[in-house]
C-alpha cells in the first residue's frame, strides 16, 4: 500500500523551530541572525522553490530576538513567500546591481531592538554566505555598532535532530530510491553503458515518485571502481566488472543518499571479500549508533572491522555524515569529529575502503538514531554482492 | 536523425578559455585568480561532478599568470580531477574542520611569482564565494601582501561568450525541452494535478536525452497564474486554467531555460490577447537582438509592445538573461543593464507582464547572438496558446 504523506509542514513545525533558534539566540545574546542559504531560508521559512538554481538574486530571512522570521526578498518571490508562515515580507525590484536589498536589509537590521549589539550569520564550519562578499562587507559596515557573529555550528546542531514529519519525508525518499536499486538487475546488463542504467534508474525513481534526482553518480571498472563522486559516462561494462551507484533522491524537498554494488558476471573473490568486510562494517557502525556514543564511535566502530578486513586506506575522508534538506550536513563520522549522537539525528553509515591498488568498496545506509538505538531508514543492501550476468 | 554530441570538450577549449582569462589577468594586473564555485572551477579545469550538491567540502582552483590551472581539492576528487586537462593536483584529506585546505591553498598562492602583488576572485556582481566566510577572510590574512581584487564583472564576460560547442549542448537542451513540452497536450488534461504532469514531462525529458532536469517549475490559476518560480504543486487543473511550466533541462552540464503556457478549456479572451501580445514582444526582441545593439535595446523593443499591448507591470525584475553552465548568468535584459551583445552570446528573451491584477503571462525563448542577428535555440512556441479540452 503507497502512503501518502501530507506535503510541506504545519506552522507548528516552524512556531518550533523557530523558538529553538530563538533560545539558542537567547543564549548567545544575539538580537538577530541572518539567513541567505536555501537550506536555512527553506527551514525556518518554509519557502520552497527550484528558483535557486538561479544564482542571480540574492534572498534573505532575519530571524529577531522575538516573533516571526521576517523576509528581505525579490519581488519575484513575493507570492511564493506570502503562502508561508511568514507575514512580513519586504520586497525589491532584482536584479539590481546597485542595491540588491542590501538597502532594505540594512533598515531591517537597523530598526530591530539592539540589546546586545550582536547578529548572528552562519561565517564558519560547513557554510556558505549566499550573497557576492563585496555586498556582505558592505551590509556589515552600514550596521554601525553590530558585531557579526559565526552561528554556523549552532544552525548544524539544531537541523541536525530532525522532526518525525521530517524523517517521514527522508524515510520516503530511501524507499524511492530502494525501488530504483531494486529494478537495476531487470535492465542492467553486460554492453549497457553507465549513463544508460543511470537514466532508466532516474526514469523509474521517478515513477516511484521522487520530486526530483538530484544526484545520480557511477562508477564502474573490472573489479571495482576508483571513484564515488564521478559519473556516469559512456564506459560499457564489461565481464568481470563492478558499478556503484549512489543517489540522492527527493521527496518534499528531503534527501536519501545511499549506494548499492553490482558485479557483472562472476566477481573476484578479493571483490567478493571487500564487500563482506563493508557490509559487517556497517552491521558494526549500526551497533556503535545509539544516544550517547558519538559519530568517533562509529568511525572506530566501522574502521576496526575495514582494517582487520585488510583496508588499504579510505580517501572519502570520512565514514558517512548528516543528511536531510542537503544531501550532506554536519556532522561527520571521522575520527577526531566526537559529535554526540542524539535521538532524531539522521545519518548515513559510509563504509568505505581502497582493498587493492585503484579498488574501492563502498557501502552505505541511512539511519536514524532512536531513544535506545538506531533505526535504519534504508532498507539494507544484500548480504551478498548481487550478479548481473 | 538524432544527433550524437561529443561529450565533454577538447583539450583547445580548456586552452582557448585560459588563454583568454590570461589576457584579462594581464591587463588587470594579476598574479593569480581563485575559483571556488562549481561553474567556473568547471569551466577552466572540466571537472565535471555531480558532488558540489555535497556543500561539506571546498574545492579550489587557481589559474597562475601563466601555465595551467592548478587544483586544490579534496582527497575524494582525485582520481576524477586527474582525467581532466590539469596535470598540478595537490590534495588533503577532507573534511578537516581545523584546516579545510587553507594552508595548502595558502602555501601555493604565496609561492606564485608575485609581479604585482594583486590576486583576483569572484566578489562582485552575481557572484559568490563557497567556502565559509571566516575561511576566506583567513586566508586572506595569511596571503600577506596581496591585495584581492574583484574579478566577478570579467568573468561573467569571458564566460557569456560561447564556443560552437557550447552553443551545440545548449542546443541539445532545447530540443530536449522541446520534446517534452511538445508531449505535454498528450497527457496532461483537466482534472490532473500540476505535480503528475511535470513528472511525466521529466520522465520525457530523460528519455529524450536529458543528464538531469535541475529546474522544473509549474503555475496555474483561471485564466493566468501569479508567480513563474514556484510549484508544482497537487493543484489539480481545471476548466478555464492557464498553466504555465518552465524548465531547465541539463545536456553535458549546459541548460536551456525556456516556458510553455498551456490552456484548458476555452481561455478568456483577455489571456488570449496577452498570449498574443507577449508572442508579438518576443518577435521584437528578437529583431533587436544583433551585435552592437544592448540588453537594454531588447529590454525596450519587449516592453514597448507589451506597455502597448496593456500590461500593468513586470515582477520578474527583467525580461531574459543569459545562460549557459548556469540556468541564468549575467548579463540582464533590463532597463539599465546595456550590455553590448557580441557574437556567441546566449541569451533568453523573457517578455512576461501582469495583464489583470494577480495574473502574468510570460513566454522565454533561448537565442544566441549570430555575426549579423540572432538564431533561435528553442523551437518557438506556437503563435495562438494551445488549448487542452
Amino acid at each position: 500500500m503507497a502512503v501518502t504523506l501530507p506535503r510541506g509542514f504545519d506552522n507548528t513545525e516552524f512556531e518550533n523551530r523557530t523558538r529553538q533558534l530563538q533560545k539558542m539566540m537567547a543564549d548567545e545574546r544575539l538580537d538577530a541572525v541572518l539567513f541567505t542559504t536555501e537550506p536555512n531560508v527553506r527551514y525556518y521559512s518554509g519557502f520552497f522553490t527550484q528558483f535557486w538554481e538561479s544564482p542571480t538574486r540574492p534572498w534573505y530571512l532575519v530571524i529577531p530576538a522575538h516573533g516571526k522570521p521576517i523576509a528581505v526578498i525579490p519581488e519575484i518571490g513575493s507570492s511564493g513567500m506570502a503562502a508561508t508562515w511568514i507575514d512580513d515580507i519586504r520586497t525589491w525590484a532584482s536584479p539590481n546591481p546597485l542595491d540588491d536589498g542590501i538597502s532594505l536589509l540594512a533598515d531591517l537590521l537597523n530598526s530591530l531592538p539592539r540589546t546586545y549589539g550582536r547578529i548572528g550569520a552562519t561565517l564558519g564550519i560547513q557554510s556558505r554566505i549566499r550573497m557576492p562578499f563585496n555586498n556582505f562587507i558592505e551590509l556589515s559596515q552600514r550596521i554601525t555598532g553590530v558585531e557579526l557573529i559565526d552561528i554556523a555550528a549552532h544552525i548544524h546542531r539544531l537541523r541536525s535532530v530532525k522532526s518525525t514529519a521530517e524523517i517521514e519525508k527522508i524515510r520516503k525518499a530511501c524507499d524511492i530510491a530502494h525501488t530504483g536499486f531494486t529494478n537495476i538487475p531487470n535492465h542492467a546488463r553486460i554492453g549497457k553503458k553507465e549513463r544508460e542504467i543511470c537514466t532508466q534508474m532516474r526514469i523509474d525513481m521517478l515513477q516511484a515518485g521522487a520530486d526530483a534526482v538530484k544526484y545520480l553518480i557511477a562508477g564502474s571498472g573490472r573489479d571495482g571502481y576508483d571513484s564515488i563522486i564521478m559519473g556516469p559516462t559512456d564506459r560499457v561494462l564489461k565481464h568481470g566488472d563492478v558499478l556503484i551507484i549512489d543517489t540522492g533522491a527527493v521527496y518534499d524537498g528531503y534527501f536519501c543518499d545511499f549506494d548499492r554494488n553490482f558485479a557483472f558476471g562472476r566477481p573476484s573473490d578479493e571483490t567478493l571479500r571487500a564487500y563482506d568486510v563493508v557490509y559487517r562494517a556497517t552491521d558494526a557502525g549500526f551497533e556503535a549508533a545509539r544516544p550517547g556514543a558519538t559519530t568517533t564511535d562509529i568511525f572506530h566502530a566501522m574502521w576496526t572491522v575495514m582494517e582487520a578486513g585488510g583496508a588499504l586506506g579510505n580517501d572519502v575522508g570520512r565514514l558517512g555524515h548528516g543528511l536531510g534538506i542537503e544531501l550532506t550536513e554536519w556532522p561527520s563520522n571521522t575520527a577526531s569529529d566526537r559529535t554526540p549522537l542524539v535521538p532524531g539525528m539522521v545519518i548515513t553509515l559510509e563504509p568505505g575502503m581502497t582493498y587493492s591498488s585503484g579498488k574501492q568498496m563502498v557501502h552505505e545506509e541511512n539511519i536514524v538514531i532512536t531513544e535506545d538505538g538506531a533505526e535504519y531508514l534504508s532498507i539494507r543492501c544484500p548480504p551478498e554482492l548481487p550478479i548481473i550476468d
